[in-house]
């Protein structure tokens, strides 16, 4: 080094803003590494991998000082030509361990050339997740065997691994050892890695291939419901999600509900080994669909994470629930677990491939909600929110930065359309969307795969080809909402008559009555009305589900929350003003209630893409303080004083402002019924 | 702690000396720990496990300043009662958890009560091995859940272990995770397990019972040779070979010797599997019947530590040995490898068990020559010490405490009675040993089975049972240096015919002669006798392995060594004059010359017992300097004079002195022959 410090080239690069100055000729990779600056590589800077593109820009620089010339870098060579013309480089991009820093440069880093490039993005919670994940691939060279100075091939990638990349003392499970010497010899000396690193463990060579391997690395981020199994497939490198599809849970022909399934494990011997098998079988061919419609080797997944409800998660580890299914409700593992993919019969995937599953908050409230935590992340929010993961089974946060409640509440599947007598699971055919005009009392609707409502011109045609077939969850809230809106329903639940009502679609179903929605009849279809019936599990329902949240709020000494996130693959198709017309949720102003959709399945995301995510949501959990609904007589009481519509106890000001609930009563009979069992 | 210092019991504990005062009324466990004495407990000081158990010595200890009497601890206790009439406890002995030290004492800790505990003497190395196994057992009392504070079984089972027994963060694979909630329960909180800590991993759970689990744990050490796979089921708490067996290594039916199969390997696409699943299925039937010998479950083997050479290392991993076939005969894997036994389809013991692997020295020099090298420790040897390890394939260690090399030598299969015309594997029936009469030239032998001597009264009838079958390899070894030390052979090779040679015992083969050593034709037995070839084989086999211990010596640059230590099932039974003679092993006292038995199975079983021995032979290994044979111009130059019989080059001052080989010569062409191909 002859040159002064001022002497040598200034680099500034962006977007980091990181600037300083490098030794001329220092190439624009190793200017990035000596300055800290994010900038990815496979291949170590051998021109092989162009991970490691970076874009030059020209021109007048003032705010850095710089007047950056082409001559700032060195010129195009011979590596980037054979780069461009065997895989094609963009206009302007040059490869940054070929081009060298020979004066002031200014050098932007595009988002695709960053190692820890944020990728998922939480707007609702204001944060960013970055690419951080577990297993990365890695070029090497490996010194070439000496009988004379005999070490084994493992031992010599080895110490490439820790020379070349700073891995130190890797393993190797039986799969890579026994492809290792062909992979080696096969690309003379020269071999890709896939190093899984998660830091509780000494890291592991995972896959191995001859010279640069492009294939890819893949995760699959699992969203373990009851009833649906969601699937994403995403690439390790840019978290990107190449693929996505669910199943349904193969489970539900041993039992609808958690509680069935495990009474199920109870009362036959092998019950529970029966439904793991059959749930690892299910993720077994959704890796291979979800792989197959990426185009991608199921072989190259590498990582799976799981996140489910406690039940799911013991059946597919293959515990027992039983202890779920019995106070004190005692999970057999809660914190987060790190298994080989094999060791969970998941098959067809690569064979060495890690399994994140993580952790489970309380015997009720498992690593779905878990992960719904790690996506909206309660725990960071300035304000008081409330996340209530909608389902089955509904999962309840409460908190803010000081602290987080969480408890789940036994909603029963009405919400997702089961046990209403025209209800369905949202699919295209089923009615979604539901108002009802409170003078005419005549109704309109959606259904699924359509966007024209029922009175909209060409609406017979636009649903020709799906039928009007039932009512799904989101439809039946709405309905029950807009019945009430109407004066078609009292506050205690009670549907009037046609003539206390009004309306000839009230028509008497034995000793109550419905109201007709679509009388579909006349050409062989179904006839769509919400019973009696209907309504009482809608409000079972949301009084569990208020119950729930209102016993958060209890706990923590509030009367109010300052904003409402509903999440789930249902929660998100909710409308916010019917959820409290109902009184599902607490009061809250409208536009502070917001869908987050699948959270439970970004936060499975988060966990595949980042480790910190990981350890994040591990301390998370521990800091969680957890309720138990089913103990509590809090919660009975609430669950009481919530059936009514609206609630027989709590003010509910914002929705008072919104909509005036119509001061009917049909019946002397309607008070709260008790909650059926079966 | 009202009292002072001085006004404290003073203890003594032997044999370990270790003293100091304790406050009066401290449990005999207790004041064990504040001194550093190595005293066991299971069950932590429960009165439960009596792992604990001391012997209280009375009377005048004037060497301790101690006078003892019975009063120095506190009476008998109901717990002792209890479990002296439950299961016994030897007069004399107290638990050390229930008995209190109220004044000076003098306690010895009987070696079964130290965890500790020597169990593996070294005589010829000097040294000993401690108990220091990284399964151990461990009885917890776990919190029962509590709804309110949720936390899986598997949390409060950790933080128990770490309490109570200060292992932090253990793990636990799925099969113990699916036992536990069961196992909690039906021992009402009380546990144990059986923890693995090797160091290199967090500690791992590997077995779990309700309360006091009496079955123990075990450990198999496996030897496995290209011809035999020996097994020891050993205590992994005592050290105590529970049980010992040896198989014939199935993969004999491809290949008898290392490079057929490596050719197999080769030749066969598939091949390489076949003989993967050949070994593991049947180290999976060793285990069970080492098991059912022992009359324990073999679901309690824990652990099993296998050594072998790099061929065999190689296809029980399932690692095609192509590469050993070739120079430079790398290996995938040098280094020690910690793996789950079902990696290597080893079934019916323990679902969870592990398996370490000693490191290979070299792509000729494996793990075997590894764990010889523990287990004889040259590099502890004051003196310069070579040890050779006879089998099919020798491998051959010289050094001291400066320096050790080592190298193999393939001698072939007829050291183990292969490839000679009456020769047979050690078993009943077959010659061991044999002496020739000089003056007479009439042979007496031994035959394995029986101690009497061919001429001894009562031999007929001793060995009618086995009949005499065949000679095995150090009967040959024995017959053929007898027959030259007796002047029936030159130093050549050559045998003699009856009239050159003066014996009626040597009978025309061809162009050339046999010894008779025993005619068994006339009662329907073999005629066994020493052909030409047979001497022939023997001469190929014991130059390679002269030409491997010469080749070190150079390397080296010595021309003799200290010691020799004879080594392998085989070696064990070779009779040092016999190998001196033949020339077998270089110049050296005949005193010096032992026999170290099975010490590749012995270094296994260290390897087993300690994980101290494991980190050692992981280091000493490194630091072996590897001689590679298969490409050494000397080998070739030694291999050629150490044909003769004596040496053509070498003096034998030793050997001189023992015994003087006649000067005969029986023909011209008795030049030492190439070594056969095939």
């Amino acid at each position: 080094m002859t040159e002064t410090e001022s002497g040598k080239p200034l680099v500034v690069f962006t977007p980091s803003g990181r600037r300083g100055r490098v030794a001329r000729g220092t190439p624009v990779l190793a200017a990035a590494r000596q300055l800290g600056v994010d900038l990815d590589s496979v291949c170590g800077g051998r021109g092989i991998c162009s991970r490691c593109q970076i874009a030059p820009a020209f021109g007048d620089f003032p705010k850095h000082g710089i007047h950056a010339t082409p001559e700032a870098l060195s010129p195009w060579n011979a590596v980037e030509e054979r780069y461009r013309t065997k895989r094609g480089l963009a206009e302007g991009r040059r490869l940054g361990c070929q081009a060298c820093i020979l004066d002031d440069a200014v050098i932007d880093v595009p988002p695709e050339s960053q190692v820890h490039r944020q990728v998922i993005r939480k707007a609702a919670s204001d944060r960013e997740i970055a690419m951080d994940p577990a297993t990365r691939l890695y070029l090497v060279d490996v010194e070439p065997p000496d009988m004379h100075h005999p070490s084994g091939d493992f031992e010599r990638l080895s110490a490439a691994l820790s020379e070349q990349w700073g891995i130190a003392a890797p393993t190797a499970p039986l799969p890579v050892l026994a492809r290792l010497q062909q992979a080696l010899r096969k690309g003379d000396w020269q071999v890709s890695v896939a190093v899984f690193d998660d830091g509780t463990m000494p890291p592991a060579i995972l896959g191995i291939w001859p010279g640069l391997h492009e294939g890819g690395l893949y995760g699959l981020a699992i969203d373990l419901g009851s009833t649906t199994i969601a699937a994403h497939l995403c690439d390790l490198a840019t978290g990107a999600v190449r693929a996505s599809d669910g199943v349904m849970n193969p489970q539900i022909r041993f039992g609808e509900d958690l509680m069935s399934r495990v009474s199920y494990a109870m009362m036959n011997p092998g019950g529970a080994a029966e439904m793991t098998a059959a749930v690892r079988t299910a993720l077994t061919d959704l890796a291979r669909s979800v792989a197959a419609d990426a185009g991608i080797e199921p072989a190259l997944i590498f990582e799976v994470v799981v996140v489910g409800n406690p039940v799911m998660h013991h059946l597919l580890l293959g515990i027992d629930p039983v202890e779920l299914g019995q106070a004190p409700f005692a999970l057999a593992a809660s914190g987060a677990l790190r298994l080989a993919a094999a060791d969970l019969g998941l098959a067809g995937i690569a064979e060495t491939a890690r399994t994140y599953i993580l952790p489970c908050i309380a015997g009720h409230v498992g690593a779905d909600a878990a992960a719904v935590a790690l996506a909206e992340a309660p725990d960071r929010s300035e304000d008081l929110v409330l996340v209530v993961d909608v389902g089955t089974n509904a999962e309840i946060l409460l908190g803010n930065r000081s602290r987080v409640l969480a408890c789940s509440s036994p909603t029963g599947p009405a919400f997702e359309g089961a046990q209403i007598s025209a209800g369905q699971r949202a699919a295209p055919g089923a009615i979604e969307r539901v108002t009802i005009d409170p003078v005419t009392k005549e109704p309109r609707f959606r259904i699924i795969g359509s966007s024209r409502w029922s009175d909209d011109p060409g609406f017979a045609e636009a649903v020709d080809r799906t039928g009007i077939t039932g009512i799904c969850g989101s439809g039946i809230i709405e309905a029950v909402a807009e019945m009430r809106i109407a004066g078609l329903l009292d506050a205690s639940g009670l549907i009037g008559s046609a003539e206390a009502a009004g309306t000839p679609r009230l028509v008497p179903d034995g000793r109550t009555h419905s109201y007709v929605l679509h009388d579909g009849t006349s050409t062989g279809g179904p006839l769509i009305a919400v019973t009696q019936s209907d309504v009482r599990a809608i409000q079972l329902a949301k009084s569990a589900l208020y119950a729930g949240a209102r016993l958060l709020m209890d706990e923590l000494g509030v009367e109010r929350v300052d904003r409402i996130v509903l999440a789930g693959a249902f929660g998100a198709h909710i409308s916010p003003k019917h959820a409290m017309v109902l009184g599902m949720i607490p009061d809250c102003a409208l536009e502070r209630v917001t869908s987050a959709g699948n959270a439970a399945g970004t936060g499975a995301r988060m966990a595949l893409a980042s480790r910190v995510a990981r350890s994040e949501i591990e301390a998370t959990v521990r800091r969680i303080t957890k309720v138990e609904t089913a103990v509590a007589p809090r919660f009975q009481e609430h669950f009481v004083a919530a059936n009514a519509i609206p609630h027989a106890r709590d003010p509910f000001p914002e929705l008072a402002r919104l909509v005036r609930l119509p001061e009917v009563q049909f019946g002397a009979g309607g008070g709260p019924r008790r909650r059926r069992r079966g």
